[in-house]
Parts: structure tokens; sequence; C-alpha cells
């Protein structure tokens, strides 16, 4: 699918998701957090991210499901502002742990760091680069915090009930943090290990990584919307298994992107995925259909820092030609067909329109 | 002064830290908690300090601080349990930061789960090292994310109106972490930067770095037993006052032994703030006392990691002889003094007492 196609079949949803983007990041470069963040360089890397260009999905879903549901999403402002600097701690700290250079076309956190201690402080690499990690620690550390006092916000600038933020903030943080933190560790843990491992064990990896943050969008919308943080509430729950699934759908996208992907639409370099020995759906399936040579090229390719770039083109031909990718394709068509179905218990509306264009947007976006 | 002149001068103090580690302790480790962390590195990376013997003086201090203002301690507990778990990420994250490979005698968690990686993985040194760094940052982030669900119990086990404990949350969050954060980015930047340096600068820092969520402890404490989240309120504002001069006296005193203490009771090695090239009160006054030949040799050795036993013995000795030791001991016991001033407006009580040992205690304690 061409950019052009993208945009057309899109366009609602994506004009709906850059006006909340707007809203967002007016909420969130206010001054008064501008001056929360000290030195310099921590302001700047909390920051750096934020205004990085990102699509600000999580947040826009958890406005949509909020409206979808009758509520104001205007007082779902700083519920989803939360979330997303909540998302953006998560990803400064991976990109370290990912040893990733740049994220959306720029340098991440602790590659820019680590080049300004060289220039500033002139130190020499070793040092550099610790301060580099440093800095993306601390700057991930405070965001972690930010997003817990935008939470608070709801109740203290925006009237929602004290009790429903308590009820989400336990949510969050007794549940969700320590599932993606889980999610996180078995990916480090399984890079390399795809031979030991079976697709559930790579699915619910995934989820946790990425379809749990989800679901929470949803849910708190939910409980704006409801005014209530009862999560069995059957509105709640519908819109939370969609979101939930829908999430895990994303990160399965995500990981064909990592494959087969534009590497100047991504911003980041195609193949790396493979160089770094991630285990996905992809190569767990590409090896089970592989014969033995096949098999030794993914295998000697996989996790080798120091591949070369036509071997990493030759594993990723491999995964399109043994059906790898087209099995991925298959697989989150089919989850974002289950959300749906949750999606269709909720009465109809403008915003479950957009949430449903955004589940299809999902799995077809190329970026 | 020896161990045991110690425990006879505060042995009614450190018997009631004693007693409220052991109800902490009991509570933080809950099996509803060690289910909570998963995978299984994770889990002991996020009990490593829980269980490894701290002193517990954070939450202590929140506990005596709201019977001192005639709360009920035990409604204190969620909120000292916090205080404790936020302070145990903050040394997680704060050993990778500085390289440390032991606290309190036992590996750090970040060389611990690098042997780990070595002895259970097989992965190479430099995979190893990294895989420590990770799980020492994501423990880390999940432990943030506990100590905000501990906060949230206060409300929904213990009763605490919702008010006050988002009141307090917001403090913590908007405040307290970005102070906390700076002090540590600070003290990074400032290292092998002395020179450049005043007295200020540098109280300010150690003020951020230790004082501020001292300062919350007695907060936290006092709105519990008043029932108000009000930090104005006169008897928060004295014994908040007194926490945070004491938090800084504490971070003195961290340094003095950083530099004179008795490396088999601190459990790390001395002579390691000297190589590691932090800027300190001794430091500072010992190059503006210094000759030349004398500053010359405290330059080279400061911050050089490969500094001789030789060398950083040496400069321990000058700094000793400079009077740099006595001036930082005589500043700490000064910023006790004026905090006793303030617990001081306080009625008195058994719990005002045990406060008051706690500040000599301070500066007096050896490890």
């Amino acid at each position: 699918m061409t950019d052009s196609a993208d945009n057309a079949n899109f366009s609602a949803l994506l004009d709906a998701v850059e006006s909340r983007k707007r809203t967002l990041l007016a909420y969130l470069t206010q001054e008064r957090f501008l001056r929360r963040f000290q030195p310099a360089h921590i302001r700047d890397a909390v920051f750096s991210y934020v205004r990085g260009g990102g699509k600000s999905l999580r947040p826009a879903v958890a406005m949509l499901a909020c409206g979808a549901l009758g509520g104001d999403e205007s007082r779902a402002l700083p519920v989803a502002a939360a979330i997303e600097i909540y998302h953006t701690w998560t990803l400064v700290h991976d990109d370290v742990i990912d040893r990733d250079d740049t994220r959306r076309g720029l340098p991440t956190v602790h590659r820019d760091f680590a080049r300004r201690a060289a220039e500033e402080f002139g130190w020499a690499p070793d040092a550099a680069e610790h301060y580099g990690r440093t800095i993306a620690m601390l700057a991930g550390d405070v965001q972690q915090s930010w997003s817990w006092s935008l939470l608070f916000e709801a109740h203290l600038e925006f009237g929602v009930p004290a009790e429903i933020v308590l009820r989400l903030g336990q949510d969050l943080a007794s549940r969700v943090t320590p599932l993606l933190v889980e999610g996180e560790t078995l990916d480090v843990q399984y890079s390399g290990a795809v031979l030991a491992l079976d697709e559930s064990a790579i699915i619910d990896m995934l989820w946790k990584k990425t379809g749990v943050l989800y679901e929470f969008a949803g849910r708190a919308g939910a409980a704006i919307a409801l005014n209530n943080a009862d999560a069995g509430l059957p509105a709640a729950r519908a819109i939370a298994r969609f979101c939930s699934l829908c999430g895990a759908a994303f990160q399965i996208q995500d990981d064909i992107l990592g494959i087969v992907g534009d590497e100047r639409q991504l911003g980041k370099p195609v193949g790396s995925d493979i160089r770094e020995g991630k285990t996905t759906l992809l190569t767990l399936k590409a090896l089970e259909r592989a014969d033995s040579q096949q098999r030794e090229l993914i295998l000697r390719t996989l996790g080798a820092e120091n591949a070369s770039h036509d071997d990493a083109q030759a594993v990723t031909e491999l995964l399109r030609q043994l059906g790898a990718v087209r099995y991925a394709q298959e697989r989150s068509r089919q989850t974002v067909e289950e959300a749906l179905g949750h999606l269709g218990a909720l009465p109809p509306s403008a915003n479950r329109d957009l949430l449903e264009q955004w589940a299809r947007y999902l799995i077809q976006r190329q970026f």
C-alpha cells in the first residue's frame, strides 16, 4: 500500500488523531512543565520524544474510547497525557536496552547525550557513552513520575473523582507496569532462543509488551466516560478487550515492518531486528518451515551484530518466501477481526467508527 | 566512636527503627507482592535490596513523625512502605550510574545479573554486562510503579482519605522526583568539575539527592497524623523542615564515611569515592586549603579509576590533615542543630525524643 492510499483510506482517522495530538502537545508543553525538569540536559531529554513526532495513538485511543461511551473527551485529557508520557519513558529505556541509535529518524536519547558529553564536556568515549545511558535512565525515571503527576491532575485540576483516579492508578501501577516489564524482559531473554519457544509464548510476550497498555488506554477512557472505574462494566470490558487485541495486532505489525518495512518511512535501519536477534512470530514460523540449509542461514544471521548487509537481506527474502510474513499478516488480521467483534457490542457513534478505522489502520500502516 | 558506644547511646532509637523495619518487611514480602514480579530474574532483582538489610531509616522516620503528631503509626505503614521502595529504585539505578560493584557487602543488582547471564545463559562478557544493566533498569522501573501502588493502598486498603493520598502523590511526582533526578544529574556532571564549584552549589546538590526525600517522609507522616495534606500547617512544616535538614546532614555524613569510613562496616571499598572523582564538601574544602603540590596530588587522583591504592590513601590522609573532614563534620553538626530547633516546636512525646536521637545518630553513625 502506498502513502497516498494510506491517507485516502484513513483520512478521517488521521485527522481525528492529529487534532487530539495537537491538544495533547499544547497541554504537555506548558511552561510549568518545561520549568519542572532540570538541569538543561534532563529537560531536553524529557521532551525529546514528546516533541519528536510520534503518532500519539495511545492517548488518542483513550480519548476516542471516552467519547465512544458518551463521555466528554476533554475530561480524559490528563489521563491520555499520562498514558502518552508513560509510553514515552518505556521508549527511552527500551532504546538503551535495544542499543538503538535512532528513533523516528532522530538520534535516541542515550546516543544524543553521549554525543553531547563528548562535545560539551570533552569526555572520553567510554565516559560519554556511560553519560548518555545515565541521562536516558534518569530522564525515563522522571518521565514515569511525570506520568503519575498527570494522572493525579485528572482529579486535582479536571475534577475526575479521586476514587476513580486511584483505582485507575492502582491498575496501572500494580498490573500494567509489572506485565510490561515482564514482556520487555522476556523479549531480551528470548533473543537468540527462538528454537526453544512456541507461538503462544511469543504472543504472550508481545501482548505484555504492547497489548496491556492499549488495554489500559481503553479502560481509562471508559472509566472517565462512565464516571466509574469498575473494569467489569460491560461497556468498559468490551472496549478494553478491543484495545487489548488491537495492541497485540499492533505489535505483530511492528515486527513485520521491522523485517519488510521501508527504512526511510520507519526512521530506523531495516535488518536491525534481524541483527539484534529478535524473536518474533516471523522468525519462529520461518524456522518451522525452513529446510536445513535455510535454517542454518537464519540461525547464523539472527543476533549477529556484524552480519553482512547481504546476509540480512537474504534472511529478509527468505522470511517472505517461506510465507512467514504472510502468516504474521494473517495472524494480525484475525486478531483485529476478533477485536472488532467486541467493538460491535457498543452503540453506534462517530467515535466507534473512528475506533474501527483505527483498528484497521494498525495493521495496514507502513510506519 | 566504637560500635558498642554507638549501640549504647542509640539503643532506644535502634530498637524503635528495628521494630518498624520488621513490620515493614512483613508487609513488603507478602505473597501477593512476590507473585507480582515476573520472570524470576526481575522478582529476584526487585527484592534484592529490600531483603538486603538496609537500615530503613526513611520509612521509620515517616512513622515516627506520624506518631509524634499524635497519629496512629499503623495507618502510615503503606506510605512508609512506598517511601522505602521509592528509595530502593533510586539505589538500583544509582548503582548502575556510579558503576558500583557492591552495596552493603553484597553485589549490586547490575553486577549480580551480569554474572547470572554469563552463568545461566552462557552469554559473552559484553552481552552479560548489558543484561545486568537491563535487569537493573527494568527492576528499578517496576519498583517505582510498586512504590506508587503502595501509596494508593493507603486509601484503598488503609482508609486514608483519597484526597490526602492524591495530594501527597502529587508532591512526590511533581516536585520530589524532579529534584532528586536533578541532584543525581548534577552529581554526575560535577564529577571532575570541583574547581568550578562553590559550597552552596554542593549543598544544593546534596539536599536534592537526599534531603528532599527525607522532607517528604516527614511531611507524609504528618499528613497521615493530621488527616490533612496541607504542607503549610505549622506542625507539618516544622517536621518537614526538620527532616529536610537532617537529610542534608545525612548525605554529608555519607560523604565523610566515603573518605574515612571503615570498609568492612560500610560494605563497599573505601577510596572508591576518590577514584570516582565525586565532588563533595570535603574535596572542595581540601582544594581550597591545599598548597600547589597537595592540590596537584588531589586533582591527579580524583576520578582516576586506575589510581594506586597508595595515592588514594595519601589523598585520604591529606583530607584529614587539611581539616576538610573536620570541616564537613562541623557542617553536618550545625545542620542537625538547626534541624533540632524546628523539632523543638512540637509538643514533647516519646516519638519526638526518638526523632531527636535519630538526628544525632545520622551524623555519628559509622556506616
